[in-house]
């Protein structure tokens, strides 16, 4: 087990490969090559890849894995795919794209499936993050199929987070996902050789000029937008707060691939350097514990209490007792009972 | 409070919504409120419709309801909206035109926004069906905008599940999220009208025929997924288990919906008359209650461990501790610590 952290720290992409399957599946002592690993990560840039299906996030990816490695990087990409069977194909053929890195040394690509429970997919991919941090990466790319809510959790625990949208995709107001503008640091607007690109990128401004002001009822004239967007840029260099920029590209064609790289590196070096960059990542550290927190509090309450769940909820359907009152009982329970063997 | 109870029972529209209010926000006296109610629910059947953006979901939902109406049931929706202030005006569209049903006091429409917590949702959702349920609804309609892992768990709140898909949808087979398969019961493909709709309804029953098997690497004939449908034709009268019907539509012309509400009737007949269903409805109490274990963990957690979370986040970010231990001892202080005061 030492061992095999060794060989991890050592960079030994095998013994990194072996991790990662380890840890994905929960295999016995995985924790305590995550705890020996633990030491030597922090040095790794985190960079989530999100955006709706279909906007071109692979293909995206995978010119920033050959603009990273044209930079000597080591890089490590966590692609998180559903389960849905249906699905495989498509993804797969993502995957073998990118797949044309295999034979370089210093890229490792990793697919992660979401699991049917809630939470599962975040811890797993956050602790994979930790192995490839450990394996020695300087850029781990987290690239999510959709955005839903666990994929969001996900791209939480990145460091910095690139949203791609693609014009034409449907209902592109719609598609903006709740929780999206909070966490994106920098926007892509791919396949910008598309009709309709520029009003993504309007769209996406007005947006960020918004920032977190609700829009429901309110009237936004252009002069109001104008007057925050003004008060933003006075805000900017006062307050140190970072607004997402937005860069257009064609990642088909490798347009604005580089530029879209400089203004991730303008994030990356904020984050490092600035005192609001500081305190984010201060906070993005307590959320991740905090959500960590709550997936072992999960498993073991589903793993301790999962007789007396079955039991309760069988009085429930007899209307023998309410389902809030039999959560606080259970609550209690798992609270007064001190777990009598030790974790893992 | 008892006096609020007994109004929603009475059938009392403000205050089925003062209560949906109440519980949404948490506020004082919710959970003395839902524990009232509790023993008056149990009569209502949820129908949770889901579905990609742009689907039509809203559209085909005011339909059901007109359908629903016209049998002289007492129809409630949940609606189940992203936060994103950008999104408001289109998905506002869709609730307005649904709105043609104000003036009907055996229908009730209230919307839910997404909250930033994982989570929140669902517990919100969850909570609003109860509450409508005891006023008295006969069916509960709960429309989410997504198909996220939040929107999931709503959905698996429901008795029926109902994912609208529409063909030409960019790429409809990456638009297969993870655990739609395992939670639809009926399948409708709106916008049957449109070039796509048969090729849409093809991919559906070959996902359906081939079930939980996972297609990766795998070789699916023809003729193997023809023998897929013969076995699973053979086992349905056998085991009684439920296999999702597809039905076209276009609920912007009313074409087909009639014979979507015939399918979803037969879906809550096998539910109540058959004992696989029967054992379906149980398990689905029993998530239901692990869910709300889960949120109820997670938020005392929050509330009795936040300053320990912080400082334990420091010294992670210091390496002094790892995460994984630092969890651990996070778990323990939570189950050993006696809560001191009776909750809300």
């Amino acid at each position: 087990m030492r061992e095999q952290a060794r060989e991890v720290v050592a960079g030994n992409v095998r013994a990194a490969a072996r991790a990662c399957r380890m840890v994905d599946d929960e295999l016995p002592g995985h924790l305590e090559l995550l705890k020996d690993l633990f030491p030597h990560t922090g040095r790794a840039w985190v960079v989530g890849v999100t955006g709706n299906p279909g906007a071109g996030k692979s293909t995206l990816t995978d010119r920033l894995i050959e603009a990273l490695r044209a930079r000597d990087a080591k890089v490590a990409v966590v692609a998180v795919d559903p389960t849905s069977p249906f699905s495989g194909g498509a993804i797969l053929g993502d995957r073998i794209r990118m797949q044309r890195h295999a034979g370089d040394a210093k890229v490792f690509i990793r697919s992660l499936a979401t699991r049917g429970a809630l939470g599962g997919l975040s811890r797993s991919a956050r602790d994979i993050v930790h192995v490839l941090d450990a394996w020695g990466a300087d850029v781990v790319l987290v690239e999510t199929v959709g955005v839903g809510q666990d994929e969001l959790e996900v791209v939480r625990t990145a460091h910095t987070t690139l949203v791609v949208m693609a014009p034409g995709m449907g209902d592109d107001v719609q598609a903006i996902k709740a929780g999206i503008l909070e966490c994106a640091d920098v926007f892509a607007v791919n396949k910008a050789d598309r009709e309709g690109a520029d009003s993504t990128v309007r769209d996406l401004e007005l947006m960020i000029a918004l920032g977190g002001e609700t829009v429901f009822g309110g009237s936004h004239s252009a002069s109001h937008v104008g007057a925050t967007l003004d008060q933003k840029a006075r805000d900017g260099p006062r307050t140190g707060k970072w607004t997402p920029p937005i860069q257009k590209c064609v990642a088909t064609k490798n347009q604005g691939v580089a530029e879209l790289l400089t203004k991730l590196d303008e994030h990356h070096s904020w984050l490092e350097s600035s005192e609001a960059g500081r305190a984010r990542q201060a906070e993005r550290l307590v959320m991740e514990l905090q959500a960590m927190l709550r997936d072992v509090l999960g498993r073991e309450a589903r793993r301790s209490l999962s007789s007396e769940v079955v039991s309760l909820a069988a009085r429930v359907a007899r209307r023998e007792v309410d389902p809030y009152s039999a959560c606080e009982e259970l609550v209690l329970r798992f609270r007064t009972t001190v777990p009598g063997e030790p974790k893992e």
